[in-house]
């Protein structure tokens, strides 16, 4: 059976050239970077050269690369730490309704230590409009957390006139980059923001490892306490082979970022205009084109995506629906509901994220396999027999 | 020249086999272990295997482990979590004078949080008396955090008289068995603990996880929020490849102990034997027999710690003052400031851990080897000095 892989928002796999720079640090080169001694040199000079890497691939400096466990570590970290470095200038937090949870729970959690929290709504394309931002600043704003990229619906948002509005305001701006750092450009100078989240799984490098870019003079409070690694601003051993496969991914995303976006863009919009000729009652969600060049996201209506994922799980092809952190949760995506889309309609949604490993062929296998999936699904669909019904009786 | 790595404290190698165990996770089965397709099949698989080898290793429930990303973190998890999940109940929590950073330090986050903190005092020998945590207990106590190991000065703490104590006051009691875990025998039925963390590269494992063990029933708050990773008490992608090597070396650990214990000690006890001869004003740190097998620590009077680990470096050989996390930052070591020792003394602290890669030659290496290094540095040094001159005049 063919095996076609269109998850790569949920983890992508490790290069093998990636693999193969970590492979030194999982045997010989073993030590403790903070170790006074040979062992802890080699492992030393690893992370800081991964480091350097890591802020080639975002336009900054390499003493502000935070290096943490992952990319909800990075949100989780930046929401909390910067909340209470913030709490004596004022204690108002702005995000938007369609973050990441690791960004939307933090930021319930700081709610409940005495911040407020606004959610700023999205247009039906998941767009943050840069002017309702402007509305949501108040004079106690210091925290403003609007992300780059929604791995659910692949919409880009302008965070450059965004954070030209947060900065006038005098607010911290941090952006949860996850999804777009390593597949799309990503330069923090240009987008003029403070913080940024990133994570290795999500350009090829390996999971475990992430890191918070924080721009110099940005104060934070440490998330994990302990030993004085990371500038004393994040504690625990450094995770030295994942750092250095995450420095390796980050220097070929920065390589080779216009040649992976070209394939990707092109095996997307296939994917776009192959289905709907052969599927009734299906939309894109998210933005035409303001969006992730690997994400192809849709809303099959009267269907539930959990069942069309089994289905095509049988064909050997790999989807997602809703965020790889929730899908196990079976909730409807609040992404989408955010984005207008009604209850029933957001439980049928699919999100097809492309990779490196995949081909026209792949596409077309989908584009093949899908609908009669959705047909076999919406004939057993109690919805849609009901929907039938009431069609055929206004005929 | 001779390479002797004797700083298994601060991190010990993977151990082939455990590597070999984790190959498969870093290449082909790459998936999202909360995806609903095959790739995320796989990967689910091996982190719940992991989990029941990991739960066999202290005699656990295997529902009852959380994996994390470190020992540092599981060590935040369990403070700031459970002082979270407890705060209705009462405000005051109870820790050793010893503990790692990562619990000294989430401790005092929680105290500024309105948490009372006591920290209890220890003995010249690293020991918590039960009875002076009792006399800490008050009505209000929610939380004791004592560590079964101490990693600088190898002290083992008499984890089951303490925890009974505690649990006869209604409090919940959390053990950091970073250092024992893996080493020693642990078994959290038998010590009548409710929470223990752990990391895998303190056995053998690898660096950047760790697990937080906690008993059915206790409630904590989460730390990493996020997704419904881990029982929804975790969140961010499972690092698979990680947890899939915890759990190989929680086996192995288990298989192995009986024979790694006698390897340790008897190295362990021919470094302690084999030094004073040959060296005037130094001692051992830490219990005499109360301590970890593989854990050599001693004080040498009138010298820098870290003057000897350069030293020693140059010599091919790899060891620690005071404790790994902190070594950078070259301060006297909180532990054994308070088991007594004065600031100037502390400051000549040395710890070799032994690992499964030592022989007796090893140690007969460094018994060759340090005296001369002692007798250099205090050569050179002016407390040295001044104690020979003072000594002279008594004469």
């Amino acid at each position: 059976m063919r095996k076609v892989y269109l998850d790569h928002a949920a983890t992508t796999p490790i290069l093998p050239e990636v693999l193969k720079s970590m492979m030194p640090y999982l045997k010989e080169v073993y030590g403790n970077p903070q170790s006074l001694h040979g062992w802890g040199d080699g492992a030393r000079e690893a992370v800081e050269y991964a480091r350097v890497r890591v802020s080639g691939l975002i336009g900054a400096q390499s003493e502000e690369i935070i290096f943490t466990g992952s990319g909800t570590e990075s949100n989780n970290f930046a929401i909390k730490g910067l909340a209470a470095a913030l709490q004596s200038k004022g204690a108002h937090i702005v995000i938007s309704a369609i973050e990441h949870y690791s960004v939307l729970h933090s930021a319930r959690t700081m709610e409940k230590q005495g911040f407020e929290l606004t959610l700023v709504p999205v247009d039906k394309y998941g767009i943050v409009d840069p002017e309702e931002v402007a509305r949501s600043i108040r004079k106690d704003t210091v925290l403003v957390s609007i992300m780059h990229a929604n791995a659910e619906v692949g919409t880009v948002q302008p965070i450059e006139k965004i954070a030209k509005i947060v900065k006038e305001s005098g607010a911290v701006f941090h952006t949860d980059a996850v999804a777009s750092a390593g597949n799309i450009p990503v330069d923090v100078q240009k987008l003029g923001i403070d913080a940024l989240s990133l994570a290795g799984n999500q350009f090829y490098g390996p999971k475990g490892v992430g890191a918070l870019w924080l721009k110099q003079g940005v104060r934070i409070m440490p998330f994990l306490e302990g030993g004085v690694q990371e500038g004393g601003r994040r504690a625990g051993t450094e995770n030295v082979p994942a750092i250095v496969g995450l420095g390796k991914a980050a220097e070929l995303a920065k390589r080779d970022m216009g040649a992976r976006i070209e394939q990707f863009s092109a095996l997307r919009d296939r994917l776009i205009a192959g289905l709907p000729p052969h599927i009734d009652h299906m939309f894109l969600t998210g933005h035409p084109t303001q969006r992730l060049p690997g994400s192809a996201s849709f809303c099959f209506e009267f269907i539930e995506g959990e069942s069309m994922l089994m289905l095509l799980n049988h064909q050997g092809i790999a989807a997602a629906s809703g965020s790889a952190c929730t899908s196990r949760a079976l909730k409807a995506s609040h992404v989408l509901l955010a984005m207008g889309i009604p209850h029933e309609v957001a439980h049928g949604s699919l999100l097809f994220s492309l990779g490196l490993s995949n081909t026209a062929e792949d596409i077309d296998h989908v584009i093949e396999v899908l609908p009669p999936i959705v047909n076999r699904l919406r004939a057993m669909s109690p919805l849609y027999a009901k929907f039938s019904k009431e069609k055929n009786g206004r005929k």
